[in-house]
């Protein structure tokens, strides 16, 4: 593979930009899955775990082709840690959205609290965010609008958790039920912390280089 | 702002003695929300959280004055990714005690076992001894018995933190409560543990700048 | 204590090996808690806590010799950072292994789920092909195999870890209990994630010397 030289490389932000495409389609996917658990249950939750695991080995390769290109690019566009963290930060969001999917599915859970649904229309915007922000590295422009809605939609989520939690040990649930569902809104509290980790990366590249 | 050229600013000093005495507070909230919980309980410990939310903004406030400052100034009295570090790591110990305050005030704990008394003791003397410490990193002198001492506190913590566990497990409690008080006792063990992570991270500044 | 300047100081390769041998001492020792549990129940695990503890110490005492040739050596045989941090990964696989020892010793656990005989199998194997590896870091030949059996191990792992957390929730067990099992097969798929770690790690080390 020849060395790449020029200081700008445009790949690395169409591969940012298409690493967080995979985080919405993750989202949509957990969008679809609260349908499923609503309605019909189990046998939907299974074929929703392998929509997910394929879009989880889809973001893994993206991740890989951004680690080679780091390891096989002379000058890249910012700092290589920098780079292997944007990376790393993407493909955390992904991997807590898949294990949130795996779990509803291992424990046949066929029904989630209802404010699960706000936790997933949070992770559905900042991935879109995020999404429209990748491209946008390339002149770091304009960053800041994203990174402080990022932090207004964790605080958000925050809340909606913290509201899901006092539900589950209200006393409606027995206790193995807790602790399988406490499970899954956890990742997807996860998850959305995890785009806030995004943000922050993303913050911190743009005060490096400005 | 203009650049600081001095090579010793000395200003890094006071912040991280004013983001260690955002910790001396929190550590004393919490001794007040233990006599709160033993007595009236419920409204005491909704005050009290209130307070300790506060602490954590006055504590984000110096974390991010200390980045604003590594930002701004050319030359900074050690590296700047230790800088950085030792921030965060003062920060995590204040997130975890607001965390635990939090935690009793969601889930309406109106008792917490007695020994969680030791634990918030071991928290406020770590806490005094990191604040009488941060203005040493100006000299680098008498760091070791600094370190020394928060391992031994930690060890101390864990003690605690075990007999606590055995005790929450010990058929006493029924599962819902278990899990709701090991959240708070977990979170408290988590915030000695980042006592022993700011040490390790001055110890490891002290041995690259001697 | 002299600086040492040749630029492959062999004592880091033999360091890092005697490294993973601590961590074969510590599958050892939980496979025969195993064998324990099925058995005798408590008195042993008592005794194997002990022993454990002893290969924890052990393995610090060598992390800490890592750590203090680094900061004593001019010329390290690769970079510092990623020393520290093979030191470091390769000291919370035994952290976790002494952990999980240490639980079912506090929780007075006489009996686990079978299939944590297959967890610990995992986790001898991973220990074993990490010890053989650790050598080769001086030529960096034959590593990819070592990775790619590592990564198809902690898949193993995974599995059984899934099979037996669905085992644990199936109504078996009471909340209390899963609560204390759960506990240790989480810290046993911890340890078997922190060997997939070490060999990131080296992955990543390997690519850069490449």
């Amino acid at each position: 593979m020849p060395l790449r030289l020029r200081p700008n490389d445009p790949t690395f932000y169409d591969l940012f930009t298409e690493s967080a495409n995979h985080l919405v389609d993750g989202a949509r996917i957990l969008a679809e899955l609260l349908g499923s658990t609503a309605g019909s249950g189990l046998a939907a939750s299974h074929q929703i775990a392998a929509q997910m695991k394929d879009a989880e080995h889809a973001a893994d390769e993206t991740t890989h082709s951004i680690i080679r290109r780091v390891n096989s690019t002379f000058v890249t566009p910012f700092d290589r840690e920098d780079i292997y963290r944007l990376a790393s930060d993407l493909d955390d969001v992904m991997d807590f959205m898949e294990e949130a999917v795996d779990t509803v599915h291992l424990f046949n859970l066929e029904k989630l609290p209802e404010e699960v649904a706000e936790q997933i229309e949070v992770l559905q915007r900042a991935a879109q965010l995020t999404a429209e922000t990748m491209p946008r590295l390339r002149t770091m422009k304009d960053l800041a609008e994203y990174w402080i809605e990022i932090n207004r939609l964790e605080n958000t989520g925050d809340a909606v958790h913290r509201r899901i939690i006092a539900k589950l040990f209200s006393g409606e649930y027995d206790a193995l039920t807790v602790m399988k569902l406490k499970t899954v809104v956890d990742l997807l509290e996860a998850a959305i912390d995890a785009f806030e980790h995004v943000a922050n990366t993303v913050e911190q590249i743009a005060v490096k280089e400005s």
